[in-house]
Order: C-alpha cells, then structure tokens, then sequence
C-alpha cells in the first residue's frame, strides 16, 4: 500500500480522487500495488464526499507523516506551492505537479532538490494536459537530437482563434463566448496574453536542452492584437493564425524561442488543431516530425496525466529515481529575439487606395510580397518580408510613417 | 559500459548504428553509462565500416557471450528471429526489436519468458516507427481507459491512397509510383493486402486490453479493390478514404478489431494524416482523444525507437524491469466480426441510368442514404447503410441481383 496525499481539492484536484477512485484495479496492476490518499489539504469543506475524512487544513500533517511518500500538488500558482513541495522534497517526499507556473519559475531548483535527495519530482501534467509529451521528449526521443518545438499550448487562445477564423469573428466577441462556455477565466489575461503559454515552452525548452529558461527571458507577444483583417490576410497567404511557443536550438548553442501568433501554412499539421485543442511538434533530426495532438486541459485528461505520475512515482520507490533533469539559466543562452531574423506578415494603413499604399510600401521594403485579402477595404494592405529582424523592422517605421503608412501590425511566420 | 549485440545490418541494423555513434554523449547521459556494439550479426560481408571488426556470422558468438547483456533484433521476419530471441532471454539477455511480425506472432510468448527471467522485452519501433506510441499507451495512460484505438499504420498504403484521393489515380498507376519512389515493395502484398497494418493493430490491442489476439483473428482487407469510384463517392459522402486498424472494447469484454479501408470524416484528426506518414488515434474515458503523427517507418525514425528503447534497458539494468505484458489469447475473445453491426457504404453497377439503380437498390434497402458523386456515370450508384452486420449484407446479394444490380464494393463508415 503506496501512502499518498493531495494538497488542493480544486478542478484538478478532485478529479484525482476521481480517476484513482473509478480505475481502482488497473492502477494498482500497474503500480504493482495499492494506491491509498491517506491526507487532502485544502481549507474548504467538503463534507459530503466518501472521503471527507481525510481532508485537512494544516500542511504539517502531510510533512510530518512518514507513511506519506508521494504528494500531488495541484493548488495551482506559485506560493504556497512552492513552499510547500520544497518542503515535502527536503523531507523525502517524491511530488507530482499539474503546476505549470510552478515548474516555469522553479523547474531547476526543485528538479535539482529532489536529485540530491533521490526522489523523484514528476509534472507530466503541465504541459498538454491529458497529452503524453514530457514523458515521449524525455524518453522516447532520447536518441535524436530535437531541432525545434513549436505547440499549440492554451486550448483557450485556439478557440478564440478558430472563432475569428472559421466564423469570422471579432476577437472581443470571440472571447466573450469563450467566457460564456466557461473556457475563459473572467481575467483571461494569462490566456489571451501568452502567458500560459510561455510557462508551457519554458518547461518544453528546459527539458528538451537541459537548460532552464526562465518566462521572463521569453519573448511573449498573446492575441489581443489579431483582427479580422489578419485573419483574412493569413488565408489570402494560404493558412491560419495560431498563438505558437515555440523553441529552436540553434548552432551557436543558444535557443530562439518565443509565443506569438503565426501564420501557419495549411498543409502544417498543426493547422488543423482547432477548438480547445493543443498540438505540439517536435522535429528531430531522427525521427523527423513528431506530432502529438489532444485536448490540453480539463479536468479528467489532467487528472489522468497527475495519476499516470503517481504510479510512475509508486514504482519508482522500489527503485532508481526518473531522469528529469536541467541544470539552472546561463547567461545569454537566449538568442536576443529582437535581433533574430524572421519572416513577417505585415500589415499598413494610410489614406490611400490599397494598390498605392502598397507602392509607397514597396519603397521602404522593395521586397515586399503583396498578400490581397478577400473583402480588402481602401486605405490597407498587407504584405510579406523574408528574413527580417524585429530591429531592422522598428528602423523601418519612420521612413513609413513619412510616406503616410502606419503599421498596423507584423505577425512572424512560422517556418514548419 | 554497457555492451549490446545488434542482430541484422539492414536498414534498420545500419540505422541503430548511426544513431548509436551520432548521438553518443546524449544517449550516455540518458542511459547513465556508455553503450558500446560488440557484435553485430549478419551473414554479409561489410568490410568498409569502421566497426567492421564487430561482425559475425556465428549467433552462438552473442549468445554465449556474458557480457552482452541487451540484444537488438532488427532482422525481420519469424524465423530465425524467434528462436534467437527466444534463446536470448532463456540465457538472461533483454531483448529490443523492430520486429512487428515477431511481436505480434509470440509477443505473449516471449513476454512471457521475460518476465520469468526479470528481464526486458521492448519494441517501441515495431509500431509508428519513430513515433512514440508503445511506451505511452503502457505508461501514461495508465490511468484512463481506453475505448478505442484507431490508427493509419502503414505508410505505403497511405501514400497510394492520397495519390487515388488528390490526384485521382488508379491503384495500379499509385501502388507503380510508390514502387518507382521505394516506398512499396516489389512484391506489394504484405502492404496492400493490410498485413503489415493487421500486425500493428494486434500489437497495439493486446498492450492495450492486456490479452494477445493474433492476426490470424482478425478480418483484414487490404485497398486492393478500392477504386477511384470509391474515392469520389467518400468525397460526396464529405470524406476520404484510409485504411484503418482499428479495436474497440466492448462491454462484453471482448474486442471488436479490423483492418480495413475506411470513409473518415474529413473533420477527423486521421482525416489529414496523408503521404507515408503514420497517425494513431487512442480515445481513453478520461483523456479523451489524443493523436500521435509522424513517420511511421523509414531508417533512422525506426532506429531512434530502437535504440530509446536500448536506453531504457541500459538503466533497467540496474532496478527493476518495465511492464509491459499481455496473457496469451483466451477463446472468443475477438468478437465475430460478420455479425458485428457497422455503418457501410454500398456502391452497386447495374445496366439502368443511376437514379433507377438507387430506386431498385431502396426496394432491397430501404433505409438507404444516396450519394451521389462528382462524375458519377449512369451504371452506377452509391449510398449508406447504418448499422448492417456482414452477414445481413450478404444476405441481400440474392435479391440485389434478382434485380439486376451488381455488388461492386462495401466500405465501413468509420465512428472518429
């Protein structure tokens, strides 16, 4: 009998209880042996569940309880969670997290933590949600060296983004029914920011290179600024506007990586991840693409991902810990983004017809692809440039700006 | 240093090679010691390779050599694979394979005989190649039940059938230009008869349900018959046409499973999988449906799961083994498949104009749903049926063809 506790008895917390309660038999087969949550923390009530008992309000009777070796942490946010897993790994506890802000801002210290006292510290649930993906880049894709990973992270921005693009919708009207469906916090800020994104390709970086990358150090643009009008352009160009995190390894040792919306050529595979959906591509020079595809949040698929950990956990008591392993940032690992060249959707208006804009364009960027939208309006236009950074693109306004033309908005392409 | 044997120098063999000498300060790292190709056995000469001094035509070289404690079977085909392997872990070494005739004809067997001898028996790139599918449906679904696997599991067959559907050419013309590409066999059949998918698909159902289940089990058809009528009718039907291997549980405790050319809805995930590329689709009852896409075969994808999995013998070394296990096949299991009810597309030939052919097929089937197809020619006609068992199909042929009506092709409607 595996002894174990959960501290949080939200969304994803009682859908642990849940998951662990209803495949009771398969999990234990698969642990090779019973799993028992002896302790939830939490400082609500709940007094009608078949395990009411075994709620409690204080952290110290999880610590201090040495039958307790596993704790699964799924208050979310930052404080007291982290207090709470150093505290549980310094005392020879194994943890499992669904906590992305969590693993984001302290992957390197905790990961190093539970190496030193050999435990395991196991968060396949925060990224891709019910999607197996820390678990394949860990382990499957050992022998193959990942060239880039670029995802759908946040179900919530794709849906706003499969509003505006299949029933052409305005973006605040996008994110009002996203509310209204209950996919949108009342402050969607972490969502429609890229906020939750960026943890997600932190902690993809930070497992995929063995180097952590901090969310502050990411480039992180959210969806705010997309209109109908880009939506339009991106499918005059042949695709759609997805927000993607992204990371590449590149030859200097350093990584490109960055959340932002992108053009993506329909013939992407992740052109076709709609909805609350998440994809996520790893290309490695082995393998070649490797797609993984599901919904990326939830209660069930998360629980799901957290108990799969659990069971790893129970297993791994009996043996050699996992090796999920970065070591700490290094100064100028992240390749300075505004000096990376991309190519770019850009987008300008001016008092002008669109054929004339686009020639007083074409004098600051001779360059210049002209992309013509269906519905174009006077006084617009939209056009590509090929391997420009964001520096040369700011050195480009003012000449722009004397011709009349204000810029709209510049949207990267992605290149997979 | 961990020293390991490579049986077969083919593709495959010549692969693991690559990526064993490409990759060797990452694959250290992750398997925590060197891993080092003592033998390699082939009855070939290769005296230009630099470890050309590793060969040997003698398997008793490998077999009695105590140091060699992981062997990689990349041969192909039953024999003599099966009774190496099989000696293999008799004599206490764990065994990685690519093998999926091998793994679908004895997996139970040989599962078996490793877990007596607490070894392991591992063959995450006998399904899907490179991408990662074994090892997540065994480990990080662990907490979820799965209802379904459905899967495009062979990239010949794929890569002929997106000829038929984009570019509309016969089998013939499409099966000639994967030949003339070397995507197809000179003898074709193991691909388009449904073979290769058929051991896939009882791979992934006996890991998944726990019980082995045989290709010689399960109905196979291949896409031999699928013509491009065929094609344009899935595309009226608002479709494609893809050969699937597919099992289901059922609440019987049985399994429904076949391989098979499918219409699929074009908003299905698989709908957009095309060319030689692989994708699975697992629908558990907690995480919903998650879709694993790459290259399905090919040198270093397969090589890179191989070797993964070497790695994973390397640090299993020293703990425990992993679990992967299924019993051998228990009698019925496999649920009937002519009396199993499914949706069909019926496509008949007669010698009245379509319309009449329709009216005449309705007297036989009156619940049937016309479709009409771009170009359709007078001689013909298509239309669904839902829920008919094979056996009720068959028998209406008698009065089809009392009224002049020919039974061209019949083509499950697949449910995802």
């Amino acid at each position: 009998m595996a002894e174990i506790a959960v501290m949080g008895h939200g969304v994803v917390g009682s859908g642990v209880l849940e998951v662990l309660l209803s495949h009771t038999d398969s999990i234990s087969k698969r642990a090779k042996e019973e799993i028992h949550v002896k302790r939830i923390l939490d400082l609500r009530e709940f007094p009608d569940l078949p395990y009411s008992g075994c709620f409690t309000k204080d952290f110290g009777d999880i610590l201090n309880d040495p039958e307790i070796r596993i704790v699964v942490e799924v208050m979310g946010g930052l404080e007291p969670a982290f207090s709470y897993v150093k505290a549980c790994l310094e005392n020879g506890k194994s943890v499992v997290t669904s906590n992305k802000e969590l693993v984001a801002q302290k992957g390197a210290e905790l990961l190093a933590l539970a190496q030193k006292n050999n435990l395991n510290f196991l968060f396949e649930a925060s990224v891709g949600g019910g999607i197996p993906i820390i678990r394949p880049i860990s382990q499957c894709l050992a022998a193959n060296e990942m060239t880039e990973i670029a995802g759908i992270l946040n179900g919530t921005t794709n849906f706003i983004l499969t509003k505006m693009i299949r029933e052409h919708m305005a973006f605040g009207d996008a994110l009002a029914l996203a509310q209204k469906l209950g996919y949108a916090e009342r402050d969607p800020s972490a969502d429609v920011e890229g906020i939750d994104a960026c943890r997600k390709i932190c902690i993809l970086a930070s497992l995929a290179y063995g180097t952590h990358v901090y969310p502050s150090g990411v480039h992180t643009e959210g969806i705010t600024s997309i209109t109908k009008e880009d939506v339009g352009y991106a499918d005059a160009w042949g695709g759609v506007i997805k927000l993607i995190g992204e990371v590449k390894k590149l030859e200097n040792g350093r990584v490109h990586i960055q959340v932002a919306p992108m053009f993506i050529s329909r013939e992407s595979q992740l052109a076709n991840v709609d909805d609350v959906f998440n994809g996520i591509l790893v290309r490695g020079d082995a393998t070649g693409d490797v797609v993984f595809y599901g919904k990326g949040a939830g209660k069930l698929p998360t629980a799901s991902a957290v108990v799969a950990d659990v069971i790893d956990c129970v297993r791994h008591l009996r043996s050699d810990r996992k090796i999920l392993f970065w070591e700490d940032a290094k100064p100028d690992y992240v390749q300075p983004w505004e000096d990376t060249p991309q190519d770019l959707f850009v987008r300008v208006s001016g008092k002008e017809d669109s054929d004339s804009l686009f020639d007083l364009a074409q004098q600051v960027f001779p360059e210049a692809v002209r992309l013509i939208r269906r519905d174009e309006e006077q006084g617009e236009t939209g056009f590509t440039l090929s391997d420009v950074t964001e520096n040369q693109l700011k050195a480009k306004i003012p000449p722009l700006e004397e011709r009349g033309l204000k810029l709209e908005n510049r949207i990267t392409i992605a290149d997979f």
